[in-house]
């Protein structure tokens, strides 16, 4: 099939045609298909159901330090928490905080306090500033954009390109003193699977921000997402590049066991400098006791140490590999060639991005939710869910099953041929 | 003995050689026992074990709605713990949010989340106003207070008195649009032990205050927590009589776990209107995606029901009565008559409070570390840690065993009585 674009008018409408009667027939079936969100499947969460049996009635409660796990107390989390996750962060395990089971909720109290109280290095607290901005790398993750958006911050948008984020973009923005920090999730970056090269890191690293209490949030959430033992990104660890520059106060590194044990019931930790860390505890003191070390004894006995998770991991990436290979060869099989989208080809991460023609991707989540299969909205991967062009789309392929996968996916790509083909036709 | 305040010069001063002496044989034993807060004994913590045995590897994992517990989603709490802990709060299921597992970061993050965007009827976020002011019944829970100090409140002393706050005092201060909630302990209050009147009660629901974002935060941190089968006090159910005034968005009602299995790791929750719930959805969405399922079920399937949660702390009852027994006895041994204390004996709750000649609590504080005896800091029951009489303490007896506490309990007693002396002779 050549390229949609040089289809004449009259093949188009035929097209048109053939496509439409196809699509008819697809919601006729009254398909229910979500690939909506990076949801693990419960046959993923089934490999790890041993992780429940580790601490049990008959089971050691007290941590090498004497720490008794059902009581009160150790706001930053257990000594062996700290160890597992250490090298996770890229930090030394005093300079792990371990907290509850959400990254995400991490994330919102770390800008919540500064708003609230200022971070190591502020002037005053976020919320006495005039003017507040956040830069946020697009496509990029919504829930990101949705915290400082609650926070009454300016979203800035930042190209995402070859390598991550524009750095030319983010050294020219963070020049601006309400700029306060950065959306990151350098490896398997959601939505596009990208990790930032070596010299993206390095120059996040040795950014020299107007704000002195700017913050990289960097949202190592794919840290350990391989999908293959042979061919895997390597993303440079950000906290050494900083501490060759000194600017270690200005990157809060976070990650969870979301996606490595189970979404909500895990465990979510945050990694800064010694600074960031005295000043995060004297704060979060007054919001808690503890955390729930129970769950976090959990973990580090199931693993035994990081080694042990990265095994586990291994499992995990041998049961998304299908997953992926579905998408990935749906879109070879039935768009390669037709010039109507581009994808990527990621290597972990729990997403695909898909690029349509501009002005193309809310029509193509409309027609797959009106023919029963669910994908994240359009427009979602932007600041305030808009994109500029209406061409991204975040594919999701972790939740259903290969064969329901491969289905949604047939579908999908449908739908791409027919907003296409209207657009063409418009 | 005749009360120490009839004693002559001279008496005292044999008086004060001969408790000196016993001081420094006590001191030369090198005691090391901590009567400092409301932590459960480890013996307590055995006696729920097998809550972590409910949901093993091959347990059950599907809610009755059919959510899979070990997934994403569910911010406000599966149904059957809303259902579960619904009676505890005095709401209806769907006006319970479960979240997390400490209460007392439900407290702080809905104080936080007026500070930042404003409560249900705000005009505008907390942060914005010039002024803020919270009442603080005293003596009271210390991490109340430093949760308001945190944000900047003029924190307002309301005298506890007789079947609570001072109600008169109440009601003259909310008249001050600046005052925009009060604490509240309402059952076996920290420390007092003092379980609010009917009347107390009436008059909390019927407030009018000037702030149309008044909040009680109805701590129900002892709801359940009796010692005795047979004698119990009762609370007034506060939802309930705010319905009664229409005035049920004014209070938010916490409580949790924490002393019902395990601290740190058990549930919070957090009752509240429809209008105060929808908000709060809608804030702490940006927050979380959703709480620890697996553990909320854990709990669920545990206690089978509200009246299997009611039997647990029978037993919990039965395990702390010889510890307050052992309080109330030495002190009615060692003090009785010597008009130099008083203290109560409270049905449940956590603490017994103590209450010394005026300007001698941080002296017998004092007295107590240097031989070995850690109690919680000397006006730290009162806001900014200032105590106007410098005379509460606060007993916390339920962690020490009974032998450990008996001995405590003794060298507390002959502090008090050493500190005292030394002020009469001053």
């Amino acid at each position: 099939m050549k390229p949609y674009n040089q289809l004449s008018a009259e093949e188009l409408k035929v097209l048109h045609a053939e496509l439409l009667e196809k699509y008819n027939e697809y919601k006729s079936r009254g398909l229910n298909l979500d690939m909506s969100r990076g949801k693990p499947a419960p046959s993923q969460l089934d490999l790890c159901m041993e992780l429940l049996d580790v601490i049990g009635a008959d089971g050691e409660y007290t941590t090498k330090n004497g720490t008794d796990i059902r009581n009160y107390g150790v706001l930053d989390g257990i000594t062996e928490a700290k160890e597992l996750f250490a090298p996770l962060l890229g930090v030394k395990p005093e300079n792990v905080f371990v907290g509850g089971s959400s990254s995400l909720t991490l994330m919102y109290d770390a800008v919540c306090r500064a708003y609230t109280h200022g971070a190591y290095g502020s002037e005053r607290p976020w919320c006495k500033e005039e003017k507040l901005k956040f830069l946020c790398p697009a496509p990029g993750y919504d829930r990101h954009f949705r915290i400082t958006e609650h926070f009454g911050f300016e979203l800035v948008t930042i190209p995402m390109v070859e390598g991550g984020p524009d750095m030319d973009a983010v050294e020219e923005a963070v020049k601006d003193p309400a700029v306060k920090g950065i959306w990151c999730v350098p490896k398997y970056s959601n939505p596009l699977g990208t990790t930032y090269s070596d010299e993206t890191v390095k120059r996040m690293a040795a950014l020299k921000p107007a704000a002195k209490d700017f913050r990289i949030f960097w949202d190592n959430a794919y840290a350990i997402h391989d999908l293959y033992e042979d061919k895997q990104d390597v993303l440079l660890d950000i906290m050494q590049e900083c501490e060759k520059n000194g600017t270690q106060d200005m990157v809060y590194i976070f990650a969870s066991t979301s996606k490595v044990t189970f979404p909500g019931a895990g465990v979510a930790v945050m990694g800064m400098s010694d600074n960031n860390m005295a000043l995060m505890k004297k704060h979060a003191g007054v919001q808690a006791i503890g955390y729930d070390k129970i769950n976090q004894l959990r973990h580090v006995k199931y693993f035994g140490s990081y080694d042990g998770m990265l095994e586990h991991m291994k499992k995990l990436g041998k049961a998304l590999q299908p997953k992926f290979e579905t998408v990935k060869n749906t879109l070879d099989k039935e768009l390669k060639g037709l010039e109507i989208g581009r994808w990527n080809d990621p290597m972990g991460g729990y997403f695909v991005a898909f690029d349509s023609m501009d002005g193309c991707a809310k029509r193509i989540v409309a027609l797959c939710s009106e023919a029963g299969v669910k994908m994240t909205g359009a427009g979602a991967t932007f600041p305030y869910g808009k994109d500029p062009h209406d061409s991204n789309i975040r594919i999701a392929p972790s939740y259903p099953p290969v064969d329901e996968l491969k289905t949604a996916m047939e579908l999908f790509c449908l739908c791409v041929k027919l907003a296409s083909v209207e657009k063409l036709m418009a």
